[in-house]
């Protein structure tokens, strides 16, 4: 029962040469107009409450929608070169790609860049982003991941309040600059992912509601009702957010999807929204001969997202893993407050090593209930880990990065403790030459009323830290300037030698297959106890791995039962190479 | 990670001889104490928010719970001999049962005979069913189902406004009462199946959130807030519901469990409660030697419901199939309003037979959603279908029964339509002689604003049909009298010779393969345009049935390819013999 052509976009308004045809989804309107600056012209009523015309619109023209006496901009917009507010204007989608060569590879290749186009580079631009494909590429990264890009309210916002999902931020460089960015990826041999958010839209310029029952009071989100997935038309709302994962794999080049917190996607049918998606990613996958992959980002530990759909699955390729990342931070010595206070140090590290989710079916201090299940028989490039990302870094008070936490040392370890997992590798942009900048949380809000809302939301938000400082102003300018990446500090000292440290680490798992496959079978853990030292062994055909870290600020002396005599030491990260203290011999404080 | 032991209840107050210990959940409170008539001790805290003390108290005492200065009945009571707002009482749940040769048999071997204890018989006990149990054998039924029995407000519900799930209702005999019950029943050979309901609690007497967080906001159910089955607390809600599952099948022998519309069961666990009931029940059958089957009411056509733990499911025995009943009964003439209005007839009756969902995928008007999923590869015996239930008759505002809709040569055909299909049939009280009583809705709560609240919702739901016209009032004594089943009637023209038909045609179900399989591979169906007679095939090894159903009031003339000559007719609906008006030779109307 396909409702989607996956071949074109069927939604919003689509432009090829001079002529153009605008669909929309407004199943109560009695009318419906397109408005141009000049003209105002009917649309026809379709079946299930679409309205449609062709029209004689070229890529540049301005164009609003009429329902009923008032005029919004198109919810399936490609362009607000204004505002969220204000008109929509004609995209003509077509590229000249010459990424015909480009094949994109399966995900345990993918070692992962995130990134916010923003704040990353001095332009703040995809062009800022293009100028430092090279850098990327010398790295040793081999996907770039671009926090979400959909048109959000102002210039400045982490992306997650955006309103047009089918709109590129005109302020980053719009749909061409995105087509440009992805193509000169692909020509340096990076794939490209992309963030986007199917749970909720953002709280200013969101006029679904206008158009449609694009949201359902049967579930409550922390944005307030849930998007409609379930409820009466929902088909009309699915087909909306299905063509939107299409466009960016068919019209766009994009290689993943990351798909924000889908724990806040509510959907009771007997086939899940992300299911669908699934079967028409696949469907496209057929009609191109390209490969996509899927990723969420999921906080419910339950392997149903992962497993095929043979077995009731959903079906997606990986997902983030924040219990992985939780444990390293304690025994990095974070606070254990929030979500920490379930986190016991290595022990849950090594059961994060060896089953992914520390919470399989236990009991949750936090959640005040049992959680998870288990993950047993899933490879381990289904899963995605990190010692940071947006979120855990901008989530702060002060927005502070690791390497504003912890010590030089403690970096290094953090670094190397992500990268000897057997899950795919996520590094926080800067975060290789540990930047001292801030990612803070910041917004662009055109609403008076909604800022204030927002700014005393994040001042109670960390009330408990009043004595630490005043919490930074999200709407002010110069928050969203703290959080640029100063690149200057690349080369002084300790950044530079950082950078070195993560560009061996990463051609390191790339030359090893013991660090790189995702085989879980070999991988087994031991924790020394009192001191607290973790050992972890990863195997490969040939290749035995031992990995000892030392989270403690004290030498350590530990065994390691039946290493050979001529076993080598691959990596120190203490050594006086990587501006260490350097190791006593025959001892391993921190290092693998 | 067992919370709960499967060999004895391990909430509410268990009394053994002279001893008895209680256990209660109340997570929030200071002290607790248990009060008895006379007394008042303190229980003491336990992990996760229980309190427990041992008693001397004996079976027939009574007793209260204290929390911080506020008294009430016992959540896990067994008893409460005056109302739902006063004492519990101690009961001693062990019994001198006399089943020890009983089986409990395959749900293949299941034909439902569905009653409501309070209306069934004149007495309104379990007294009352047991002096009907040889009736019931004698008509060949072998289950009974019996309607919600826990203690409700007052003496008169259909059971859904139950708020001690453990209490077995004081009016209709009590836990010792329904022992007796179950007890004979397997001394006559019949299953007992006991209607639970999970998904919410009823309105008055519902002190569950003064004890914990039994209930969550973050879903919206018809009955308000949602149980509880996956935020903070959960674990200790979801081990009430397990214990008392568990109970019914251990301390009552009950052989099956029908659980009440678990599609209003609201859990986004990575473990779906209906998957733990399953594996505690499984745990149960490994230690008592016994089999149970797990049996849910949903509405959501999903096979996730049925499909192995292997597979993500959440391996349920069977499940109600209402839409083979809507299809059924716009068949026979009923008003496509509601529900009815998805439904088209012969056409969708013959899907029903061949893929039990109607809706497996494709769009359904009155959702307006696409909806559902395919059945294939699930046997037939996990659907159970039915011309008519509680709630089809009940929900209508006369609660007029099939009996007083339809010709007495329909109730024949629907009755036949039920019986040979490939699914677990089930009859609702008195159905079986097309009993004149309606099955109105009926309640007795001693909360007057609530009482008008729900004379007020009742009449509301049936504004459009005040023409015809007063809704009778839930409420009066006199509603539910009009309930009950007159069973002098039986002996009358024409009641005997349908409760003849009825008996016969259970016999030729159990007699024939061909019909009592659940293979659903032999089934096929064709349906004549535009006379709209209905032909299904069934097939076992050596035999093969076909079925012809004429819908309308006219006599039809129908071919049946490939009828052999050798072809003998087992049953003419519209014979003589039947009361019907005979049928023209080799022509087949309202006959199979």
């Amino acid at each position: 029962m396909k409702r989607v052509d996956v071949q074109r976009r069927g939604i919003g308004m689509v432009c090829e040469g001079g002529r153009s045809m605008l669909k929309v989804w407004a199943p109560e309107a009695k009318q419906a107009f397109v408005c141009t600056r000049e003209d105002k012209l009917p649309l026809t009523a379709q079946a299930f409450g679409y309205w449609s015309s062709e029209l004689s619109l070229c890529a540049g023209d301005a164009y609003r929608i009429e329902l009923d006496d008032c005029v919004y901009p198109d919810p399936a917009s490609l362009c607000q070169p204004e505002d969220v507010h204000s008109w929509s204007q004609v995209v003509d989608a077509s590229f000249a790609w010459t990424d015909n060569a480009w094949e994109n590879p399966p995900l345990s290749a993918y070692i992962f860049y995130e990134l916010h186009t923003g704040t990353f580079s001095e332009e703040g631009t995809f062009a800022g982003v293009e100028a430092k494909l090279d850098y990327l590429k010398e790295l040793g990264i081999t996907a770039v991941e671009l926090m979400p890009l959909a048109q959000f309210p102002g210039t400045r916002n982490w992306g997650y309040d955006g309103v047009f999902p089918f709109a590129v931020h005109y302020a980053y460089g719009g749909a061409k600059g995105l087509q440009s960015l992805v193509d000169k990826c692909h020509e340096k041999g990076l794939a490209v992912v992309l963030d986007v958010v199917y749970n909720h839209v953002g709280p200013e310029g969101n006029y679904l509601s206008s158009f449609g029952p694009y949201f359902t009071d049967k579930y409550k989100t922390p944005w307030g009702d849930a998007v409609n997935f379930d409820d009466a038309g929902s088909d009309q709302v699915r087909d909306f957010f299905i063509e939107n994962a299409l466009m960016w794999f068919r019209d766009f080049h994009i290689d993943a999807l990351r798909l924000d917190a889908v724990h806040a996607i509510k959907d009771m049918s007997a086939k899940h929204i992300l299911q669908e998606i699934r079967e028409y990613v696949d469907e496209l996958s057929a009609f191109t001969g390209e490969h996509y992959h899927l990723i969420v980002e999921c906080d419910l530990n339950d392997r149903r997202f992962l497993d095929e759909r043979s077995l009731n699955g959903y079906a997606m390729d990986a997902q983030w893993n924040d219990e992985f990342h939780h444990a390293l931070r304690v025994c990095a010595g974070v606070e254990r407050t929030g979500y920490y206070a379930d986190f016991n140090g290595p022990e849950h590290l090594a059961k994060a090593y060896r089953d992914a989710y520390v919470y399989d079916g236990i009991y949750s201090e936090t959640r005040a209930r049992s959680f998870g299940s288990k993950t047993d028989g899933l490879d381990g490039n289904r899963f995605i880990v990190f010692s940071q990302n947006h979120d855990q870094v901008g989530n702060r008070m002060f927005g502070e990065r690791t390497s504003a936490l912890h010590s030089f040392e403690m970096l290094k370890l953090l670094a190397a403790a992500v990268f000897v997992s057997p899950y795919l590798p996520l590094i926080f942009m800067g975060e290789e030459w540990g930047s001292g900048s801030a990612f803070q949380y910041f917004i662009s809000h055109s609403d008076p009323e909604l800022t204030d809302a927002v700014r005393e939301g994040r001042k109670a938000e960390f009330s408990g830290f009043y004595e630490d400082g005043e919490c930074p102003d999200p709407q002010a300018e110069e928050t969203f300037q703290n959080s640029k990446l100063d690149w200057n500090k690349l080369e002084a000292y300790p950044h530079k030698c950082l950078h070195e440290y993560y560009t061996f680490l990463i051609a390191m798992r790339k030359d090893l297959q013991a660090l790189h496959s995702g085989d879980r079978s070999g991988v087994r853990t031991s924790v020394t106890d009192p001191s607290g030292m973790l050992q972890l062994y990863r195997s490969a055909p040939g290749q035995d791995l031992v990995c000892l870290f030392n989270f403690t600020k004290q030498q350590q002396h530990t065994d390691v039962p039946g290493l050979p005599e001529n076993a080598i030491l691959l990596l120190d990260s203490a050594a006086k190479q990587w501006e260490g203290p350097g190791t006593a011999p025959q001892e391993s404080p921190s290092r693998i």
